[in-house]
């Protein structure tokens, strides 16, 4: 069973793994190109898979066959587990606990696409709806404090090898993740002092200045944040102020399909297709054991979405330090990306 | 001139390039090989780069000339600059300050080697001396609040496409960088409790236990942390409590070098020349003025140096979220390292 292991110094943790764990010759660096072997997530190869937890089907259509839209199904390396207790204990001075949790592939079409603005409209709504409905789903279990939602595309963002069809991932944890925590106390300070959701406040003053607007639509605002750590950084957000992204309303999912087929096309357009990450920022699971922190998390904070293309090589440096240095202001990338014709 | 903007939720601070910046359509991705150029940082290429802040050179020879050992230029990037104020100033809401610190590259060997562990050792302990002389010289700027020193070892580490020559970067700013206050913080907090410091602590157990115990000097100790990120990440301490780097003593020098030139000679050999990142942390400059502060420092903190090579693609989950998947346990990991021979 793997473990959950807790940095002593900044209270990181940390998903060791102890069976299935690569060994340490496994990781002879090699310069070889990789091709596609045969797509798993592809219809038709629902056995390939592990059985599905959620699928939007078509009627008629059984579970782990064909007739499918969306079909969510457990990741194959399985570093967490529903099943297990919350054994937290020490081991001399360190924290471990079991490594309770989710860790789910989201498969977003049922045909061998390879990004998400190839998809229909109608289907990245699906997408989006269907994320949502198993965020909730797993919010609904004691053990878990989090959820994680989010895409590796490409090789440098950590997509896969053997595989691109079109995918995201839910990872769902019996801790919030420190970075999470952080910016939860940045909203909750800047909400003590100005009884404002910062979120809303920097909404509208990027809707004021426009300069780093990329995308503008009735419910949802894509813009490159002012301290952009990335060139082409972007972050995503609803305008009216909501906390918990499974409250995602009807209009807003259409607006955020329209925002992902559209932003997408032109980052794709824009930089040849490149590596990126996105990572869905969403209130912890909420407990009934604890309304009063639930309170204020729902005024102060606000959901959002963090796109950061990996195209500037600077990781190791900026990751350790957490002092990023960004070659292009983003008042520049947005306008280029405003331009951009699809 | 470059800008120091800030995160206003986490409040982590960003170098946004404006002259000089990389152009939106520079960023095209290319797969294309890349094969290192001149290199200017080679004896007798001196002209090409900006003129030296620091050398060790031998007698006689003359400054940006031929015969030096140790050589230290600003970078060609330059994003920060040493002279200029410290105006931090509001835009709307967010918060701007004129990039003042210096951005500096340690040139490690005068001939053309391209990993540390191919210096002879009494290098390495130069190349050691020669970077604290400089970090403790930044120090006495008052403007300035820490120093970063790194090394970006291949492309994936964020190393230069144009030359591999060996060196590492000084990069000095006014702001202390988050994740550097966190490991104050996380350090601090220990200390209060306990009365002691966490890294001593950390170093009793490692010792005890020894199964991550990668080398084990008189002085220096090398070792995987309990709750690694990475494959084979590790962290190098000195036995003796110390918060500063600068005051680094000829006998832990000594054991520093060695332990760099033996490690990473096996991580060379174990993995196939991986790329890999190291990053000093040690405590921030001391100024006078927060004699208060310093004096916990002093105890609560332990300078080390941590060294994350670059072998799982992994990056954008973890990098957004601090939570971390490590595929391969630091005891295995460290168990393969003592057994690579050299």
């Amino acid at each position: 069973m793997p473990e959950l292991r807790k940095d002593p110094i900044i209270g990181r943790w940390v998903i060791v793994a102890t069976e299935r764990a690569k060994r340490p010759n496994d990781f002879k660096v090699s310069h070889a190109d990789d091709r596609e072997g045969a797509c798993p997530f592809c219809e038709g190869h629902e056995k390939d898979t592990l059985p599905e937890v959620l699928a939007v089907r078509k009627k008629g259509s059984k579970k782990d066959k064909e007739g499918w839209d969306v079909r969510i199904v457990p990741s194959i390396s399985q570093r967490l587990d529903l099943e297990g207790g919350l054994d937290r204990r020490g081991v001399g001075m360190y924290d471990v606990m079991d490594p309770v949790g989710a860790h789910e592939i989201i498969v977003e079409s049922p045909k061998h696409f390879r990004d998400i603005h190839e998809l229909p409209k109608k289907q990245i709504e699906l997408v989006i709806e269907t994320s949502a409905r198993r965020i909730a789903e797993l919010g609904k279990n004691p053990k878990l404090k989090y959820c994680l939602l989010f895409k590796n595309h490409g090789l440098r963002a950590g997509g896969s090898k053997v595989t691109k069809h079109v995918r995201s991932q839910i990872i769902a944890t019996p801790v919030t993740p420190t970075r999470v925590k952080e910016e939860l106390w940045g909203a909750r300070f800047y909400y003590k002092y100005k009884d404002r959701c910062i979120f809303c406040d920097i909404i509208r003053q990027e809707l004021e200045s426009r300069e780093r607007v990329v995308m503008d639509t009735k419910n949802i605002l894509a813009v490159m944040p002012y301290a952009s750590r990335f060139p082409f950084e972007i972050w995503i957000l609803p305008k009216n102020h909501c906390s918990d992204f499974v409250n995602i309303k009807k209009d807003e999912v259409k607006d955020l399909a329209l925002v992902f087929k559209t932003m997408f096309a032109k980052l794709n357009k824009a930089l040849n297709d490149p590596p990126y990450n996105y990572m869905l920022h969403t209130a912890p699971f909420r407990h009934a054991k604890r309304p009063g922190y639930w309170k204020t998390i729902k005024e102060d904070y606000h959901w959002h979405i963090e796109v950061t293309p990996r195209i500037t090589q600077v990781a190791g440096f900026e990751w350790g330090s957490g002092f990023y240095i960004n070659p292009t202001p983003p008042e520049e990338a947005a306008k280029y990306l405003r331009e951009i014709k699809i």
